[in-house]
């Protein structure tokens, strides 16, 4: 007897990791469902006919001992060196406190996006410092809780100039000393709006000819210029002045505001953000108080909750959740929450004493460098400069970026003559002692005099940071506190489940969560030479292979920040193959009323005309409708944009159909991979008729949301439109790019590719297969409570259902967002509201949840349920129930009870742990208040007590 | 203006780090105190003569990122090859979920030992889960949770053996096949007192000679043998059998339990706990109920709190934090919690199945390991064995081991003709290959037919691990939610101050912590060649030259696991020093009667006699009855044992009279570093006239607590004490050791490095000054409330003062445990209770503490006394009130409110933060309840019901 080998497999995937439910559990929920097994359930779930043939097969699955020894041979293919290639990325130091308590942590990675403020109130606090941070730094009233990447923020800059400036120019003026990726993305983004790219001397501008301008501060090329000028004349023709800067530098240099800037954007990545081989980092915007209401991206800001005490939430929500399809102008508000936590903390360490001496630090090497190189007879420029020369070293160019690389370190190619130098604050004095000796210069950097290559008019002449937040005690012990109080505020992936629809919350394992760390991936310049990222390369083409495999494409682009930035590219990517067959006229995008916001948002990206297609009563696209309007716009349809399975969760039986009906009338079928997790490893969109589709890796493929980024939206296509994915000005390519990065943000990469090593393929499509289990067993359980909408034809659902909370509203008064606060009482966050259906709510439980977990949340909406009933019956209040006045807090135990319930009732109901509950830090949050009174950065403390009054 | 290079150093220690008030915050303390500067302070504090020579200069302070710089370098001179040496060593490994969530997660690392049990529920559950699993495991009733090694743990069974046994007789059986270091850790703590030490084969043991007998299980040569023979014949001599058993083989092996084992001992080292060059990790001791009473170590038990719940406390603590030292047979009681946690954790997550599994596949890989040598014509032994088998090699034996060592493989040197081969979890196939290859053998390892070589009889026929912890949903999910779970339980370092008198619970920096969970520093066997730790012996020796240049030392040894051990490590060199000149008989100790429980304990165990010396009324020792006593001890004294500064937290002006007279009678001088923190940079031991001390890493130079445990206690000797400094059978010495592996817990070793690195030696003396500074800052603004006992000439304290609360009892009611309780209430861990005063409080800031914190401690101390005003003057009830009914918990704001005071009141007194608020789980527990009804496993849920009622 106990010797006899088990079955039992110590590290096997589907008891051990990712899969919630155990074997016993699932048997479980299988008779719940009353079907005995999980093929019988799939069987009932998705039609036969959009099966995949046969499974994904990817070898023998690695143990996670196996998976980090094989991550550990391909990251040392890596070959760090020093890069002082600048172009907007800069080596920095990111505090070891930092790194573990904030990016190693789950309490901070798992965190959603703060649309639920109440249980998010630690992390809009870390936003709201980075927003006053970027305020502050730029001079500029305003800004935004992150954007992107700098190239994509100087694009939305570029378009925001042309919603709000008054000159109908055509024409947007670049710098031409702005970083080439955001020259190139902007003309990516231009063209199909139509706007006009002129590139030239800052000198050249003519102000009357365009709607606005970006300069970049300093320039790639290390000039720093004052643009007061330049922006005056802007003002005079009423167009608008943009500024893409270097933070870091703006703490010793003129800031935008003081030059008349109406936007400034960059990048924050130099903030402790390690470069990553690209990504991810956040990018900001900033602009005047007068300009607010049209910038881009999410925004953080103050208002008060049901008591009047001092809250934080997301302002101007509407803006994205309900994106409204007419006026898209914009997809990509996703931000980078997690890096621009990060970099608010780097802020907050350092404080402006400290950003200052690290940024004087980074010239006086700078200098002493350009000494060097004078001495010896060199020529720099230019003449005033912050951290990056450029050295003409006519034709030696070659032979000094070898030799450099000899010693370790990576310069910038510059034009063919030209080498470009920057340093930053990690380059110790043997680094500067290196790049003279690639210039043959022997010489020890021992001449530590000060001299300094700015202009006293480009001197900084205000302060900074002046807000207490920044000033606080920087010992470690209270930076670890700071942010463990914070962290504590907020209800994270690591305390419960996240059931919201579409958003796919599952778990990011930790030992895929290693290797992001290892300074082999995080330490690589994007532009670093190639044979110095091998690693990488291996890690890209394996798991682009494999996403190819599963999702039965032929080619993948990686370039993709967002899932809506992913969208946008492949449209690009269908617009562009269109223009290469001679058929740039087809403009036309169908788009099913149940789409997606972002959908329409990215076709209007791309210029195309969107055309509604109708659902049937079930949610389905109404197919009638859809031949017939491809049809009529026949000769000018672009494509159609679908997701699949259906936003509703549903597995329509008639996807093969639109497809075809697509292609028979020329065009290109674009697959929304939003609930790509509900087809892994059982159906691919390229079997299906796809053309192209994005992924959501920060969804599927467990990179974690970072509580509102980061996030990876590569996409996938058929061999035709391979030719037409996203191209880089660095590494080559037809088309233009739509990030900054080549590969987006490659230092992700490695979680996706772990979870795919460790699953393999038959893992992958358990975890699948688990998800609907689950989906179902919850329809299951709240059936006869809350009606599920949209079954597939067996009355089953996909990976998510919605549950009908509409007619409470006229039963009891009670609406979807009073259900969403009660279950903060119990212990959840939400489910996604309103959406697809407004009123409603769509649960997705994913399959990483266990069956206890689920259970918890079926009681907790059953009781929920109760409580509708009890105000049905009048039994309860209209007004004041415990669903009224939830969430409930710790203060309303402490103050006067005066409800009409216990304080049992109220703060626990069925689902809440008792000695591990979790409290919300403030009651329910008065959007509407904080919208009125927009308040964007860090307040002196008086004002809130103002405010609440 | 903003070209001027500031004095700011954004890496400067004293702004960023360790220290910390601010300059400002300092001077404003300063002010409170009425002095102008903290050397002004420092002067009133140390007296002149005690003061160093100079300042310490270890040259430039690193920052943070040369800091990780150089770790790396030197790391990467240790080798990381594939060790089977075995010898109660073994690869193993540690699920990632458990180093991140755990191991690098400061919610567990910086939390202190759980003497309070209301802030600690979440560390003492996962230490029961231990005590559950060893006791299931070894199949013994009891076991504790857990000791510093396999070593130090026989030598402590060996000693309880002789407490409990009814045999006289005076000598203990040692089993030739222990472990070497086992045996000889055994005779070091034999010989003093008097115990016989007999090795033999167990085929040898005279029952009759003995009071008891210890065998390994499997041995170290590997055999597999059933004792019930050896024990049943000891018991019919009223001796007692112990085993050391290798805790995963038991998921297969007839367990000690049912051999009829007394007592059972070993390591769970390979549950998850990397080698870490010797460790630390957690040896564990197991034993029948009837010797319950006369275990040594930690042992939590299940007690109810004062409504009646269930909640968990350190059982029979009184043994430990009082211990009387007329009875001390044993200081070492500490433990090794973080790493017991982490062992926990790992059988939770593997589940009996799992470990089951792991054990067999072990089994089948030393099975093919050896078929694959037999087959090939070597002679295999022992017959029956579980992971480890012995080959005789004959002359070949240096050979063989080289070869393996060219394959990338320890192998362990057995005798001069063979080698020792143990496998592990790690072992992979390819490293079988490697071992034949080694052999001369070339093979693949591709024959998994199962084959088992441990005979029927020896197989295990119960089960184990059958409390529903250990069938918990297994997915990662789960596992995370529950570590996150237990830890919010706790209060530890990361939310606030833990002001421990005596404990200097200090920042455990980030940074510091990095490098232990290297693979260079962590997967290093400790009998590894010494050519592959030369990493670790550079740090080895860097570190302790500093620290002889910190303590005025001349020699150093790491050995010691914890300051008691250090205690009797350096009185074993006294006493080996004596014997070498001949004065053996030299046997008298003198300690003042203000020493530390373990101080007479020490003395004890190295068999010398205890005679204490008085105190004076100002705590100070009574010069005269020192000077009496030496004289009267005369020929025969061995030394003295002092604490400086001394336990009351005052710089005796004395000291060095004391260390004159005592070496004028021949004695030689133990100066105590339990408070080190208040010298380092200041004053130095060696300089005083102090022999050997020993240094507590975990508290002075930045080793986490680890919720008790890890620690380390290397002690340093004046240069005639150099030879008598423990020795190790493997890597030589003239000394027995006191630790199972040379070098104690090296890989704890890089975080003391990395201190001193960090701090230099000027920022070391800066953080001595401070927490002289802080601690004073309180005695100040306690002063009128509380009043101070003991304080030096100048009215000052060290870095710790003694709050007399011994009046509230009579005055109030109030006793000095209500006080620590209603601290929970503000947020605080107690200070030291009732020692070394009873009926007082001792507190102990530390340099980490900023300003704002000492405010928030002082407010709710002063409250506190309010409080205890309102008691006295009649205002509040002496037995309804907030001191009485401390902690307050959340349950207590949901239930009936029946206080004469607010919620408001008892909730959230003064400091308590607000949104931030940490409640307790449990409200006070009640210990002698636990005590009179000990359960110290994981009992069904059911029984706690009953046990409430």
């Amino acid at each position: 007897m106990p010797f006899t080998p088990t079955d039992y497999l110590p590290y096997d995937f589907a008891n051990r990791r990712h899969i919630g439910p155990s074997p016993k559990e699932m048997a479980e929920m299988l008779e719940v469902l009353g079907i005995d097994s999980l093929d019988g359930l799939i069987d009932e779930t998705i039609p036969a006919s959009i099966r995949m043939e046969g499974g994904l097969d990817f070898g023998k699955p690695l143990s996670e001992r196996q998976l980090l020894y094989h991550m550990r041979v391909v990251s040392s293919k890596n070959r760090v060196l020093t890069s002082l290639i600048g172009q907007g990325y800069h080596g920095t130091v990111t505090p070891p406190a930092i790194q573990r308590n904030i990016l190693e942590n789950p309490a901070w990675y798992t965190a959603y996006t703060p649309y639920q403020p109440e249980i998010s109130q630690g992390r809009l606090e870390a936003l709201l410092n980075f927003q006053t941070m970027i305020s502050d730094l730029t001079g500029l009233e305003i800004a935004n809780a992150s954007l992107l990447d700098e190239s994509t923020a100087c694009a939305e800059a570029m378009t925001m100039a042309q919603r709000v400036a008054k000159s109908k120019a055509g024409a947007f003026f670049v710098d031409e000393n702005c970083h080439p990726q955001n020259i190139a993305v902007m003309k990516t983004r231009a063209a199909p709006l139509g706007i006009e790219v002129i590139v030239g001397a800052p000198e050249a501008l003519d102000p009357a000819a365009v709607f606005g301008a970006i300069f970049q501060y300093p320039g790639t090329y290390g000039h720093v210029r004052d643009f007061t000028d330049q922006i005056a004349a802007l003002h005079g023709a009423d167009a608008i002045g943009v500024i893409s800067a270097d933070p870091l530098s703006l703490t010793l240099l003129k800031e935008p505001g003081a030059m008349g800037a109406d936007i400034v954007v960059g990048s924050a990545q130099r903030f402790g953000v390690p470069m990553g081989y690209g990504g991810p980092h956040a990018a900001y915007m900033a602009t005047k108080d007068a300009y607010k209401r049209a910038m881009p991206g999410r925004l953080v800001g103050i208002s008060i909750d049901s008591h009047g005490n001092k809250a934080y939430r997301l302002a101007l929500q509407t803006r994205e959740q309900h994106i409204r399809r007419e006026k898209a102008t914009s997809n990509v508000c996703t931000a980078q929450a997690l890096l621009a936590v990060m970099a608010s903390f780097y802020g907050v360490f350092h404080g402006p004493e400290g950003l200052k001496a690290i940024a004087q630090r980074i010239h006086r090497k700078t200098v002493r460098l350009a000494r060097g190189l004078e001495e010896a007879g060199f020529t720099i420029e230019p003449e005033a400069f912050f951290d990056t020369i450029t050295v003409d070293v006519g034709r030696f160019q070659k032979g000094v970026m070898q030799a450099a690389v000899a010693e370790g370190v990576n310069l910038r190619k510059v034009g063919e003559s030209k080498v470009g130098i920057t340093l930053d604050e990690a380059t110790r004095s043997g680094v500067i002692e290196k790049v003279w000796r690639a210039f043959g210069i022997e010489r020890a950097d021992d001449d530590l005099t000060a001299e300094y290559r700015v202009p006293e008019a480009l001197h900084r002449q205000t302060p900074y940071l002046q807000h207490e937040v920044f000033h606080m005690n920087r010992a470690e012990t209270e930076m670890m506190r700071y942010m463990r109080r914070l962290a504590d505020r907020d209800l994270a992936l690591d305390r419960a489940m996240i059931p919201l629809g579409s958003c796919t919350m599952k778990l990011n394992a930790a030992v895929e969560m290693m290797p992001v760390s290892w300074r082999e991936f995080s330490l690589l310049h994007p532009f670093a030479p190639a044979d110095q990222a091998e690693g990488y390369r291996e890690l890209i083409d394996d798991l682009s292979a494999k996403l190819c495999a599963i999702t039965g494409y032929d080619d993948l682009s990686m370039q993709p920040n967002s899932g809506a930035q992913g969208e946008y590219a492949g449209l690009l990517t269908i617009a562009a193959y269109h223009r290469a067959r001679g058929e740039g006229h087809r403009n036309v995008c169908l788009i099913p009323t149940s789409a997606h916001g972002t959908n329409p948002a990215s076709a209007q990206m791309v210029g195309w005309k969107v055309v509604p297609v109708k659902s049937a009563a079930n949610g389905d696209i109404d197919l009638d409708d859809f031949r017939a309007k491809a049809e009529k716009h026949g000769e000018n349809l672009a494509g159609c944009m679908i997701t699949y399975p259906s936003t509703h969760g549903v597995f329509e039986e008639t996807v093969r159909d639109v497809c075809a009906i697509t292609h028979e009338h020329g065009g290109q079928v674009y697959i929304d991979g939003a609930n790509m997790n509900a087809m892994v490893g059982l159906s691919r969109p390229g079997d299906l008729g796809g053309d192209v589709s994005h992924l959501n890796l920060h969804k599927t493929f467990c990179i974690p949301h970072g509580g509102g980024g980061p996030g990876m939206g590569p996409i996938g296509v058929k061999a035709h439109l391979a030719p037409h994915l996203p191209g880089h000005p660095v590494t080559g390519g037809e088309e233009g790019p739509v990030s900054a990065a080549p590969f987006g943000s490659p230092s992700l990469l490695p979680i996706s590719w772990a979870y795919i090593l460790l699953m393999g393929g038959k893992g992958l499509a358990q975890a699948t297969k688990v998800a609907i289990l689950n989906a179902n067993y919850i329809a299951k359980r709240l059936e006869g409570a809350y009606d599920v909408l949209y079954k597939g034809g067996k009355g089953r659902v996909a990976h998510e259902c919605i549950l009908d909370t509409r007619p409470f509203e006229k039963s009891a008064g009670v609406t979807v967002e009073d259900i969403a606060k009660r279950l903060v009482d119990c212990g959840f966050h939400a489910p996604t509201m309103s959406w697809p259906v407004a009123g409603t709510l769509m649960v997705e439980p994913t399959e990483s949840e266990t069956k206890a977990e689920l259970d918890r949340f079926c009681d907790a909406m059953l009781a929920i349920r109760e409580e509708i009933r009890a105000i049905e019956e009048g039994k309860i209040d209209r007004e004041n129930n415990p669903l009224k006045n939830a969430p409930h807090t710790m203060e309303d135990l402490v103050r006067e009870w005066d409800r009409p319930y216990s304080r049992e009732q109220g703060c626990f109901p069925p689902g809440a742990f008792r000695v591990d509950k979790y409290w919300p830090p403030v009651n329910r949050v008065d959007n509407a208040y904080g919208d009125r009174n927009l308040i964007c950065t860090c307040p002196p403390m008086e004002d809130y007590a103002d405010a609440a009054e």
